[in-house]
């Protein structure tokens, strides 16, 4: 136990609703509440155990008709005595319990403390933690899994998995070092060499999921680009409109492109409609051009549509030509309008037959998205650039230290950079931390989490 | 128990937060949770027991570690089976646990569908019920004493009690019905008036305190006005400024007043700034000029703004002789503007020195409002608009029983009218009451409750 002292916050999302729940965490939590609380004397009851009564301000008059329920420690999220209120939903009620608890002498608890105090005694690592956050923040069904899996502790594993390994090259260097006179090798080199190449790859592959990470957790972003009139805010309506897991749509700062966040297969994807390409006397139109031109360019995947009875100009073909390194799928619309079937490229779909016309289109967007990002494996997707600035700085290490063992260099120089490369493994799972790192973690996480 | 199927929901208010519920209620509540949850078996436990395990969808793969609290029927909130799941916040998460939840049987809740099983076992009667949703709502502390003591019962009380005097006349009328014949008059028609005649002024001081109840509710309107610059807004934003407990600001729909609720001394109020009174020649600002008379018109409380240093002109008078029965306070404002003190008329200020220096002004206005509409008795203030017509239905049908015993009427005269009155009564507590009136008022609550 860390702390000493008992915090409260509420727990559930402000707004009206049925339920809201007030949450205690430290050694006074039972006596605290059972101060405002009418039912049971709460020290007294059994953990695990849930009282209804009511729940009236010490000083003062009746608040609620409230369910408390009572976890001892140390078998609680915390560590500590945890006391859960759940009281009638609304943001009045809930404030009032909050403060007649602050009154009786708890603190308000800071972003992320119960988190916190989760990991200070030892209920979580620091990357379980942080998954935490990430899994109220999940909005996919890939984002889900993946947090989830490192709350589970599945991703920790796998990092610990790689420290000890590194470890146990460092007990092996420093044994070569406390008997350097007698010039004995411990450890074979090829060994020794394989086991740092092994290793190193596998963060490598930890750094490669970096972007698959940052997709998973803001979106695959696809561009829709084309002519003016193509129908490409036609098709944007109808991916909207094809799942109800539509997350929201911005109107573009600039009043020139448009985003809408859906889910399709498990997946995020942000679509953005931009401006129709053309040059254009009007310099606010012109704007908006050049300023489609860049998303372009930095699409994950680019959606380009023309109309079918015009086909593909010269123009279309020469922005295609420029970013041919970006994955693309092209989209022939209206495919109604023409007769006969003409040879066209890219698929044709009639964007305004809604949700079952553009299935095709959606089929390709996750094919290609599989394709070009690869299948998260749950347990080895970092979606936290914290963990990645600390897997670049182990890889240089161990680069480093590769290359001493390739340059036949003594154990104490490959040893500094083993050790190092370890640090830096141990400070995303928080087996080596500081404070001030810690409260820059939880301090990103909301109040009663 | 009325309903044979178990009903689930989302019982917290959405967006990212710590902690999430979702609610089960019916006879299968247990069986379909322990189909979840791997942890103990559900419908082995005890009741009112906290149970710590992971949460799968038997079809598919971990949605997260959860908190499972059973309550056994008919001790619960519905008087039947109830489970409360307490995922982690945000969305995504209970949305799968709720879906897994349906998967396995449940059937979504209709809104407010949890308090109608309560009503219909029993648990609360109707009113009652109403108030759970006015507390969720509750937005100052006199909305939350009110609505929290209907909750409690007072009300009901209050109601139940006015009814049974009814229902005992009632009575002695049928008698004396039944032994017409031999006219005999079982009740003294003087005690029987006098018992009529109170139980009308009881009414009609709760139909009196609907006012009360409105204001309560949706807060005493205060407008602010004054010709141009005289410093209104800086008044609204030193009111507002005042008190953490701001609700909202609302920009003017037709940008030509600003509306800020705030709470002082337990009552909330709703500012209204409005357009500074002239008569101009632009046609915009003169429909703003016209929309602030309007309002100064309903106003429940006018805080009339004029520059100490122009005095109050005779535009000024014209005004607040149009408006004399509305309750007003006069400000002299930019007293610092002023060398000498110049006698001068109303509260002098100057509201841009913020909170502090506008504090004579929010006395006045608490005073004003509790003078003007009372002191709200909890247990007796009507703040539902259901409600006030069956009190005004029941005041006149109690108001012809009278007459018809003024006017010495043979009892099967009167016993109609007080049988009405009784039947308006109950429709209030729901001791009489039908499909039509119940879906009506539940589903106007949120889904979860």
């Amino acid at each position: 136990m860390y702390s000493q002292d008992t915090i409260a916050a509420i727990s559930t999302a402000p707004g009206i609703a049925a339920l809201s729940i007030v949450r205690l965490s430290g050694p006074e939590a039972c006596q605290i509440a059972s101060s405002c609380f009418k039912g049971h004397n709460l020290s007294e009851v059994g953990s695990h155990t849930a009282h209804v009564g009511k729940w009236i301000h010490p000083k003062g008059s009746s608040i609620d008709r409230v369910v408390v329920t009572v976890f001892q420690g140390p078998s609680t999220a915390t560590g500590e005595d945890v006391v859960e209120v759940i009281c009638h939903g609304g943001d009045y009620v809930a404030a009032l319990i909050l403060e007649s608890l602050l009154d009786q002498g708890a603190r308000l608890a800071t972003p992320g403390e119960f988190t916190q105090r989760a990991f200070l005694s030892g209920k979580m690592d620091l990357a379980q933690a942080e998954a935490v956050a990430e899994l109220i923040h999940a909005s996919s069904q890939q984002s889900h899994k993946i947090s989830l899996a490192a709350y589970e502790g599945h991703y920790s594993k796998e990092l610990e998995r790689l420290r000890s390994a590194i470890l146990k090259l460092c007990a092996l260097a420093e044994l070569e070092i406390d008997f350097t006179d007698e010039d004995v090798e411990f450890a074979d080199r090829s060994t020794l060499k394989n086991i740092v190449e092994t290793t190193l790859s596998q963060i490598s592959d930890l750094l490669t999921s970096v972007r698959l990470g940052t997709i998973v957790r803001e979106g695959v972003r696809v561009v829709i680009a084309g002519r003016p009139n193509a129908g490409k805010s036609t098709l944007l309506n109808s991916l909207s409109g094809r799942e109800r897991a539509i997350v929201s749509a911005y109107p573009g700062t600039t009043r020139d492109f448009l985003e809408v966040d859906c889910e399709f297969g498990g997946l995020r994807f942000r679509f953005i409609d931009t401006a129709g390409l053309r040059q254009s006397m009007n310099t606010i139109e012109q704007e908006g051009v050049d300023r489609a031109h860049k998303m372009i360019k930095n699409a994950d995947i680019l959606v380009y549509v023309y109309d079918i009875a015009e086909g593909l100009n010269s123009d279309d073909t020469s922005v295609l030509e420029t970013v041919k390194s970006v994955p693309s799928i092209i989209v022939g619309n209206k495919v109604d309008l023409v007769s006969e079937t003409t040879s066209s490229v890219g698929l044709q779909l009639c964007a305004k037959d809604g949700p079952k016309a553009i299935e095709p289109l959606v089929d390709q967007l996750l094919e290609l998205a599989k394709e070009v990002y690869g299948t998260a494996d749950v347990a080895k997707t970092v979606t936290n650039a914290r963990h990645q600035s600390h897997l670049k700085n182990a890889h240089k290490s161990l680069s480093r230290a590769l290359k001493a063992l390739h340059d036949d260099q003594p154990p104490d120089i490959f040893s500094m950079d083993l050790h190092a490369a370890a640090k830096e493994l141990g400070m995303i799972t928080g087996a080596i931390t500081n404070e001030t790192i810690l409260g820059e973690i939880f301090s990103r996480f909301c109040i009663g989490k």
